[in-house]
């Protein structure tokens, strides 16, 4: 099983984004795990899963509807964005690899430059070209300056570009906070993210959220076992109580895995160190599972 | 299957405690999940799980091996106690009721009677006298003035008496402070708990720590619906930090339902509201369970 996460550039049209999913939803073999819309960011992240093939037809296919209902020229959001499609990973779930996402990215990009002239750009694991692994330098304005890795336009006038890769689980968690003020949000991404020396496998932005009156410290932790949900959180709750801010709330976009909220859990409640067997679930499970006595 | 998570008062001779433990595991049918000891509270709290009848057979064998091994005349600890084996509670996991229990908790209370002559009280579901359904009002010194519910001595010369119940998931958790004094720690386990007035179904002591130079809260939550294990953890927390204290650590005693830990990340995370259908392995769970296109 391997699942999908793609982000399409539309949060505001609720029909469009149905369309999207339904799209995707209605592929053979394809789970859909669950979609999100935000309308400061205008962007919607479908969530879903199954057999490698499935999987890719299911993006195939929720990118090709994309591209008829949306226009790339007019869209307007505070989230960056080169594409209707504009982010497409693959994630290696039980019995997988990241080798076997690598494969359906590539196919998945040479088929949608093939059926709908959309050029593509791989990255993470999926890069041809060393500098596009970090999906932040493939995705600013004018993109890197070299040629797409599918296709020879940099964009396609209406659908733009997708990006397309592969990767480990990235846990979406965003942080708002109770102010209007921009900088707050900024200055706390800054000096939390990796690539301003703060915390490892941590991407951090600050937006506004002009329809709630907040700002928001928006993050992709990329490796939960580098720096965890509570780390960061921790973090960003420190750091806004020093500006005299409160957290207003957190949200998770698309999903989490169960051992990253536990791991949460015995952080935040300082169950340090925590061993997972003295959950009574996992015990049962871990002790059923083996012969009597060899425990 | 139901679980039994009897306390023995001996937490120092690790000999003795592997002795009972070893009882218990050896009965056919039971499954071992765990034990521990404080050296402190002089107590050791072991925790299996099995078929009914399996269980109860481990709890009686747990019992005499206590009873052979400690005598409650010369026991010394800072936790409050009436018997070698003091409390034995018998608790419904999958396909089980509390009713199963409380049977499971009268049979076994009989047995321990008859066959070795310790006196039995009943609490929680399994009480048959009302007062008697709080655990500490059995536990005062002297009981409570009444005759056990099994037996004609208020307790055996060295085995003391037994209390024995039927009741939901107990989770048991410490949080530790960085001080030692001891009033800190009895001023917010009186603040907190059910019975002065703080939160519902949460029982709190104060303890000192002496080889650890620490005080302790330590905490019964009889039900996380009600009071979850963040809300408990976050007024401790809050309450020390007023004192000038802070949190040392925090431990659990026995094991955890997963619900509960999920229920505490999401609080500390402000992840609210929170679903459980964004963790990756509940969602598929759900999904693989139902027809496709019905969810």
């Amino acid at each position: 099983v391997i699942e999908c996460v793609p982000n399409f550039s539309e949060g505001r049209d609720a029909g469009k984004v149905r369309a999207i999913v339904e799209a995707i939803e209605r592929t053979p073999g394809v789970l859909l795990l669950g979609w999100e819309s935000d309308v400061d960011h205008n962007r919607s992240v479908v969530t879903f899963a199954g057999e490698p093939e499935a999987v890719m037809e299911g993006a195939i296919c929720g990118a090709w509807k994309a591209a008829q209902l949306i226009d790339i020229r007019v869209h307007g959001g505070v989230h960056p964005r080169v594409g209707v499609a504009d982010v497409i990973p693959f994630v290696p779930l039980k019995g997988s690899t990241l080798d076997d996402c690598v494969e359906i990215a590539h196919r998945t990009g040479e088929e949608l430059w093939r059926s709908y002239a959309i050029p593509v750009y791989f990255y993470e694991a999926a890069a041809r070209i060393p500098e596009r692994r970090r999906l932040e330098k493939v995705r600013r304005p004018g993109f890197d300056g070299k040629p797409p890795d599918v296709g020879n336009i940099a964009a396609h006038p209406e659908a733009g570009a997708s990006v397309i890769g592969a990767r480990g689980f990235l846990i979406a968690f965003n942080v708002n906070l109770h102010t209007a003020d921009l900088s707050v949000a900024k200055d706390i991404a800054r000096a939390i993210r990796t690539s301003s020396g703060g915390f490892p496998a941590l991407k951090a932005l600050g937006f506004a959220l002009p329809s709630r009156g907040q700002v928001q410290v928006s993050m992709n932790l990329t490796d939960f076992d580098q720096t965890p949900l509570h780390v960061a959180y921790e973090a960003v709750a420190r750091l806004a109580a020093e500006r005299g801010v409160e957290v207003a709330q957190s949200e998770l976009i698309g999903l989490v895995p169960r051992r990253a909220l536990e791991q949460a859990a015995a952080g935040l409640l300082k169950l340090t160190p925590f061993d997972a067997q003295r959950i009574v679930e996992t015990r049962l499970e871990t002790l059923q599972r083996k012969p009597p006595h060899l425990h």
